[in-house]
């Protein structure tokens, strides 16, 4: 049976999290153990909040839950690629789709806003 | 103009490389800050091989160059993701085009291989 490689770093492992209808890269976060076997058990993607140093239910707050539709992982067993369904339609707690919204601009050496925002955090997060 | 912020993991950020055509994710690497500017300079992708502890273009053994296309930060700005063509259809140091060719099963509980491999890594990497 093949085990994750929590090793690397300090307990950790990347988790891409991409829309299993678009194919957007919505986030990109964390887990440690304990979160990768809440993920599997509930079929709710859970993170590992590095700011708040405790397990993250996404969505707890926001009701913004990623529900698992597949699984994998990589040649070296140290990161995680999850398709979800993105409940509320936005992954970002600033309000956009994907927190992937900001584009290098080679020109101005600099990155822009390329995208809208969904919903309004002050009125998520309260 | 905004920095990137590679305090939060000794210096490294986490990147995803997705085929700028098809979506697919291709791999997750990290990168410094030394390959990041590379990155920027030369258009080909360089990362920081954890293993090798060194600068890493992405390529250099196997001719299987990433071009960069267009570059994103997340909101932290701690995560990169980029849109690349894969020059020998094959990311992975394993013949496979994607590093995620191994997919979970929830009824075995284990992870399958979903891809076939497109080259023989004891032909590339000599």
């Amino acid at each position: 049976m093949l085990k994750l490689d929590f090793k690397k770093q300090n307990g950790l492992i990347p988790v891409i999290a991409q829309d299993h209808k678009s194919g957007k890269i919505l986030m990109l976060a964390f887990m440690n153990k304990e979160s990768y076997q809440k993920t599997l058990e509930t079929g709710k993607v859970h993170y590992y909040s590095r700011s708040r140093d405790k397990l993250w239910l996404k969505g707890e707050q926001s009701g913004h839950f990623q529900i698992v539709k597949e699984i994998f992982t990589d040649c070296d067993q140290d990161s995680l690629l999850i398709t979800i369904e993105q409940i509320g339609k936005a992954a970002c707690h600033k309000g956009y789709e994907s927190c992937f919204y900001q584009k290098y601009n080679a020109k101005k050496k600099d990155y822009e806003i390329v995208d809208e925002k969904i919903f309004d955090p002050d009125k998520v997060y309260k």
